[in-house]
């Protein structure tokens, strides 16, 4: 059974009938550009993820990265793909064309990267972390430090990472222990560990540049603290030619349970007398710098939630399609044929669940993007600030929904297929290991849920959450026919949403520490609330196309849409109301519970 | 970090405290033991699980077996496990002494093999397989197949497997193809290929008897045209000496996420002219009879899921009072030190999950066992009827609950150690791909939610719900102190459940196929109630032995459950009153959905 990589029909719903992605080409950025182009750079990424990234998916999971004290070896697929990927000018495709990139508009270039992460989590990691840092070096590193290391990395002779986590500290980054002395010519001496760092180490380019987070020495204890370092794996010096290695080693590879062709390193720097680095920045200023990429970052791990969420439905669709097996409960008849899978009702539910936890999370990603996109370039200062404040609101439920969910799609997907689910002669078991990393890295659901309630609800006023209202609120007032009874469903929801964030807030004033014992359950309810809009924007604009009447296939995929919203609202709000009730009530069952009881 | 073994405080609470397991000594079977019998068995089982198991949990699952296309090789290490097994006497524990057994109750045994399981479920798997399908030779066998066969899989020298599944069929019995052809000599000739076949080829032992689901030719359709066969790797003759290989091939291993060190096999039947079987019991009844082991097998399998969401936990635990990471919210003082991760309200709250689900489905599973007991060996007929009518009833949940929330559990665990969790140099993600197989083999969700609402429910007048339903009230009724809010949450659980189960009832038999439609989601609604229910008698033990006054480790102990058992009542059962509401509505938005819409 060959797999399907993503649905192109959905695709273009999401960028061009849920959002308005051609509406761009009015803004001066895009000038030069027209759909033609949007379209030929998505099907160039269709083209590499199917020819370079997809066929090795399973072979770079079954043969993970190797360190023999020297080197890091990978299945060689790693190398070339990356080099379609460098050629296609996907590392700067975003990048004003100034820079050698072809300035596309983020949501064209997130809509590719979902593509090859579709194909291959793994490999296309190492461009995700390259483009990331590289966004990094663009945005706060000085002109000389730009020019030195920004044009290799967009052309794809070095890749990046993102150094934060220590040993010592996980999540917690004010507790970071890594080091810098300056020396005598200004550049900085770097000391200290990182771990899970990925894409650490490997051989994929010839030089690695390590954004790190580390502490000048003498500077404040906590977050304020923490200043951004440019490391490489390499010297390089002002000519832009290499030099020796930099003092940095790799301590070891850890082994995970999925996304295995992604190096997952331990880093030692400074071993040897220190390793070169160059402050990005100004000092103590590196966790803001951090934070204004890691909206970035976050969307782009929830998207790759989302389409791997994508592929175990899809693959699983296909399966009940194809599978027959058993009757209705009604057929006593044993003579009679078997059905397909798709036919009991069960495998239905479960498919439709894997439908409105894929297809939502998608559009929740892409809507993102969007705001991202806006934040920078839409036409007005109030518009652009507007956006900026509702996605920065909106990226706790934007990482954590995804990354949750998803990881429930592919465990569906498994339990489609039964045992053929769980053997690696089908591909269900690795999205549903890949995946299971999301809600992990870039941040726990317990860590966005403390940035959503004790930070975000109330940021600037609460303005980024009145604008979600405002949002919600508009659509639910403009929904008619087929939409109307879902309209009415989300009103529901987001007036209990109301309700229990106000209720929340004030306990958290009360108590902080008791206040935000719940906050993980509220990011979740809120993040079904938002899905829940995400899922009525969707009925909207397919009850609009069915109005405007459409052929057979398209009435049948929007009807799709209209009924997964349906099922949303129904199912999977479903109990919403009773767990705001334990909210609003405080209940402090979990803040009590004591070490000694368990 | 060492990794505990179960919790024997826990067991022992389950065994002696909440079940009155030394009540069974009072029984003649059980004549001759005493206490001190059952906790050397129970202790002799942790030191072969601690010393022979959990060594080799982790590079079995790393180094799965092979196949040359002659040989199977497991690690070493398993044959050492199995022979210690064999040696103390696990593969006949529950046996009569007539038969070389130890003659031990059902719960005792189980809870031996708990131990097992916790330290290498798949390794473990060996003998649960070989005592399932000893305990079907022993119950439907002639006389002659027992005495030439029974012996030998008691001691070890012969293992075990239950054949049912083929390439064809999946869940679907009925459909099974593998056909038997009576010879001159009585014996059949087997034709046909199952799949899925946990220990379907190895070298463990000097034979493997297959228990094998197959059509004698000319046989009813469906599954009234299907008889139990013995078919043995290798032919034994009267003498019960080992002759040639019988007719059945290994055609292939199949490769799974989890359980690796357990050989799931393709097996060929008859491709060099009929595979020897001999008829099990009467023609045509061979379903009837695996559906009597059954019971057994799908207790051992939910408690295989329980106690790897237990090892879950306790990691979990242990790790979250060791890691030191972050502060409270209201700590904003960097230089205070770093508290214990255990100290966070949300990894309280995963713990507490953690715990509820791994104790909720253990103290089920061995309750569970109890009634088989009780079917068993309880003093009246009518108390053996009634247990066998209650746990007949109440199988689809103890199948299904701890499947589904033990998976939730290691995922938790995951969630807990965070980016450790997902590394195979943590223990965490074997669990979590271990226990994923659970909610799959032995009866997916899909069956269990059909059996139970088609079947179980209403089976003979009703007699096993309206007894579980006399149960619930009993503990209800009797409970006081810290208990009485507990039971008044139950209550109105219970009176949820009773509205939605003659809702559901009323439209089965209104329309069969839509009436079904929602019985996954049934399932687990039942499921939770009836976990429920196990966690507030859990609680009410512990209420009077506070009552009674303990040392304090043993308060500690108490008043965790009491608190567990409020967490469960506020937290797992919200919402469930509104998805019940959406159950007696009939909501068929999942029937409805249309293959196309997808």
């Amino acid at each position: 059974m060959s797999i399907r990589l993503l649905n192109e029909r959905e695709l273009n719903f999401q960028l061009y009938e849920v959002l308005d992605t051609e509406a761009l080409l009015q803004r001066p950025r895009y000038a030069e550009h027209d759909r033609a182009v949007f379209d030929a750079t998505l099907q160039t990424a269709r083209a590499i993820a199917t020819d370079y990234l997809a066929p090795h998916n399973q072979k770079g999971d079954a043969n993970e990265p190797t360190f023999d004290g020297e080197k890091v070896t990978l299945i060689p697929e790693t190398k070339v793909a990356w080099a379609a990927l460098s050629q296609a000018g996907f590392h700067a495709a975003h990048h004003d064309a100034e820079y050698g990139g072809l300035q596309l508009p983020e949501v064209i270039l997130r809509t590719c990267v979902a593509y090859f992460s579709a194909a291959n989590i793994a490999t296309a990691a190492y461009s995700f972390l390259t483009i990331g840092a590289a966004n990094l070096v663009k945005s706060f590193a000085s002109d000389a430090l730009r020019d030195r290391f920004l044009p290799p990395m967009l052309d794809g002779r070095y890749s990046g990472t993102m150094a934060l986590t220590e040993p010592g500290q996980g999540s917690a980054l004010g507790d970071i222990r890594t080091s810098a002395r300056q020396s005598a010519d200004g550049s900085y001496r770097v000391f200290g560990q990182k771990m899970f760092i990925s894409g650490g180490d490997h051989e994929l380019t010839e030089n690695i540049v390590h954004m790190v987070l580390a502490r000048i020495e003498g500077a404040p204890a906590g977050v304020k603290g923490i200043s951004l370092f440019l490391v490489p794996k390499v010297l390089v010096n002002d000519a832009g030619h290499l030099g020796k290695r930099n003092d940095v080693a790799l301590a070891g590879l850890l082994h995970k349970m999925g996304y295995r062709n992604t190096t997952s390193t331990v880093l030692s720097f400074g071993e040897q007398g220190g390793a070169v680095g160059y402050l990005v920045g100004e000092p103590n200023k590196g966790l803001s710098y951090m934070f204004q990429m890691m909206n970035e970052a976050r969307i782009g791990v929830a998207l790759g939630a989302s389409v791997l969420a994508y592929q175990s439905y899809l693959h699983a669709l296909d399966y009940a399609r194809e599978r027959p097996q058993g009757r209705a409960p009604a057929s006593k008849d044993p003579l009679s044929p078997q059905v397909r899978i798709v036919e009991h009702a069960d495998v239905r539910r479960m498919l439709l669940q894997q439908k409105v936890y894929a297809e939502g999370s998608l559009s929740l990603c892409l809507y993102a993007s969007s705001l991202f996109e806006d934040a920078h370039t839409a036409p007005t200062a109030s518009a652009r600030e507007d956006a900026a404040e509702l996605l920065d609101l909106l990226i706790p439920m934007v990482k954590s929904y995804p990354s949750k969910y998803g990881v429930l799609a592919s465990d569906l997907g498994i339990q489609i297929l039964g045992g053929s689910g769980y053997i690696r002669e089908y591909p269900l078991e690795q999205y549903y290991r890949d995946n299971r990393l999301n809600p992990i890295h870039e941040g726990t659901e317990g860590i966005h849920g403390l940035d959503l309630l004790a930070r975000k609800l109330s940021q600037r006023g609460g303005k980024g959450y009145r604008l979600f209202l405002q949002a919600a609120r508009s659509s639910i007032e403009s929904a008619s026919g087929a939409c109307t009874e879902i309209a009415a469903a989300l009103a529901d929801a987001l007036a209990i949403l109301e309700q229990v964030s106000t209720d929340l807030l004030a306990q958290v004033n009360a108590n902080t520490d008791a206040g935000l014992a719940n906050a993980t359950a509220y990011l979740d309810l809120f993040g079904r609330v938002l899905v829940g809009w995400i899922w009525l924007r969707q009925a909207m604009v397919a009850d609009r196309a069915l109005e405007a009447g459409t052929g057979s296939d398209e009435t049948a995929f929007y009807q799709g849409k209209i009924h997964a919203a349906r099922y949303f609202m129904n199912w999977e709000l479903a109990g919403l109301a009773s767990q705001a009730r334990l909210l609003s009530a405080g209940d402090s069952l979990t803040y009590d519970m004591q070490d000694k009881w368990f």
